[in-house]
């Protein structure tokens, strides 16, 4: 949850005249997105999300985000909308932050996806990979293989966390160094595609929202951290069923290639240890005072520690095609 | 901003059949209100306030203001109003929490009032005393003068904050436990009608919410606590011009007795202690990993010297009637 600016009294009224969409009637913080404060707008015309973007996004990735989601969406999937202003123009700046209206999605997310769930993310993330890829903008992963070791150095104390836990990412940085594909096909991924970031209406997909980590990357790697972030339980158990029925969804819309699936093991290595590491420097890194509770790194650990005992795809359970 | 409780999958929809408001659209978490959880609800029929009761409030109280809300809407005052289920009920379960659905008001809350919104937000106290003159419930204020000396034990290491404050509190607890009136006219107060809690809309006040410390007490006292929070600036000097605005505002409405206005200084001596005192606790308290950030109770310190200089409502600024 995340409110971290405010408006002053007035700004905001001055600010929707930019824009076609009404009077104000009211607008809330909500709790929704880590990274930036977002707001439910309501106007005359109806319901939208107006998001300020905080100092870990930078501005330059904007333009990308927003044309992502425009694009997008004109392919059919179900994501928001920006909003254009009279000017044409989608990035705007209120209190002082760049800034943006968004279209509003019905739905909600849900804690615990069934297999049904699963199945249909992974037709969304197929659907949205192939539609991604005639977007004519790039962005480099920011949070791909060549970062996590700078990103790892700026974690001190680690085995605080646990014991033995700097050895281990010690020796999996070497690893994944070694290892990480290359060669595989590449396009636009969400690389955030967490369940909530996902919206349910009575239990059919109505939408996927939250592409401030979009970039350029293996797809199969976008596989890889649904499989992290939809495939385990709350005991961090890795349950098959869901497994299949996501790569099932998946495949029906986009079929992986042999190499995409036999790289599942190491891909999903590394995106176990891309979510380690971003959760280990939060929860070492917890400023006095802060509005967001950090996720605790323990979960990764676990995630990591099974994707390491994996020999090969075939013993998540699943067949390639 | 608060969000305490996540509602599990598929509640909200059996929930949802206790109601006659359409089946759900979605659910959003909002920035708004300490104590409890509140949802922003989107039905077939509109949008509505779900709010869980946290352990901060006393369920036997929630008939008292859940009936308190209705009331006030019946006699033409803004506020949200309880929803009734099927059954005729407006209290349930949710979560494991007592629960309600509310009306939702348009309007925003203003961050720094004019002289104009005082004098709107003195209107509305003095309708909100006389419509709640025939309120059949009735509360007692558990923050008023014989809770205060109670409180201020609890909290220790009160000179952490600021060198003398000990004395200072001290004196104070002395001298309003000796000189808090009686006499004067009791009633439903709405006891925290601070700016979070008001709602305008192009500058016209349009609505009033939180009745979650509503209780009976001294009309006045009413007064005191929004002469603390309407009529200060940020930097805690006094505003005589917002002051005289909302006693306007107020004994157009309803007319002050000589007692109630002369007593003006004690009463605003004894709201800002009640602020200072929970800010200080909170401030002393905060539990690791807390969703709120507290208050600085410093403001109220400032806030409470300043009564304490003032020898009679004159001196305010302001004449009687």
């Amino acid at each position: 949850m995340a409110v971290y600016t405010e408006i002053p009294d007035g700004q905001l009224i001055d600010y929707l005249q930019k824009y076609d969409i009404g009077e104000l009637h009211s607008l809330k913080g909500i709790a929704e997105g880590v990274e930036n404060s977002n707001f439910l707008l309501s106007t005359d015309d109806g319901m939208y999300i107006l998001t300020l973007y905080e100092k870990r996004v930078n501005k330059a990735d904007l333009p990308f985000f927003l044309g992502l989601m425009q694009h997008l969406a004109n392919k059919g999937i179900k994501c928001p909308e920006p909003v254009a202003m009279k000017n044409g123009e989608y990035l705007s700046e209120l209190a002082g932050r760049p800034s943006a209206i968004i279209s509003y999605l019905d739905g909600n997310s849900i804690r615990r996806p069934s297999a049904d769930h699963c199945r249909q993310v992974g037709e969304v993330l197929a659907r949205m990979h192939l539609a991604g890829s005639d977007y004519q903008l790039t962005r480099k992963n920011g949070l791909s293989v060549d970062s996590w070791r700078p990103l790892y150095d700026m974690s001190e104390n680690v085995d605080s966390v646990m014991k033995g836990l700097h050895d281990l990412i010690s020796r999996e940085l070497d690893y994944l160094e070694e290892n990480w594909p290359q060669d595989i096909e590449q396009g636009v991924i969400h690389a955030d595609l967490f369940p909530d970031n996902v919206f349910f209406l009575k239990d059919r997909l109505s939408g996927i929202i939250d592409f401030y980590f979009a970039c350029n990357d293996l797809l199969a790697y976008d596989i890889a951290v649904c499989m992290n972030a939809w495939c385990f339980e709350p005991d961090s158990s890795f349950n098959v069923t869901k497994t299949i029925a996501f790569l099932k969804g998946y495949s029906q819309t986009r079929s992986l290639s042999r190499d995409e699936f036999e790289l599942l093991p190491v891909l999903c290595r590394g995106a176990a240890l891309r979510f380690l590491l971003t959760r280990l420097y939060d929860w070492l890194n917890v400023p006095p005072g802060a509005l967001v509770v950090p996720k605790n790194p323990a979960e990764y650990i676990e995630k990591l520690r099974f994707h390491q005992s994996v020999r090969n795809t075939q013993e998540y359970g699943v067949e390639h095609g």
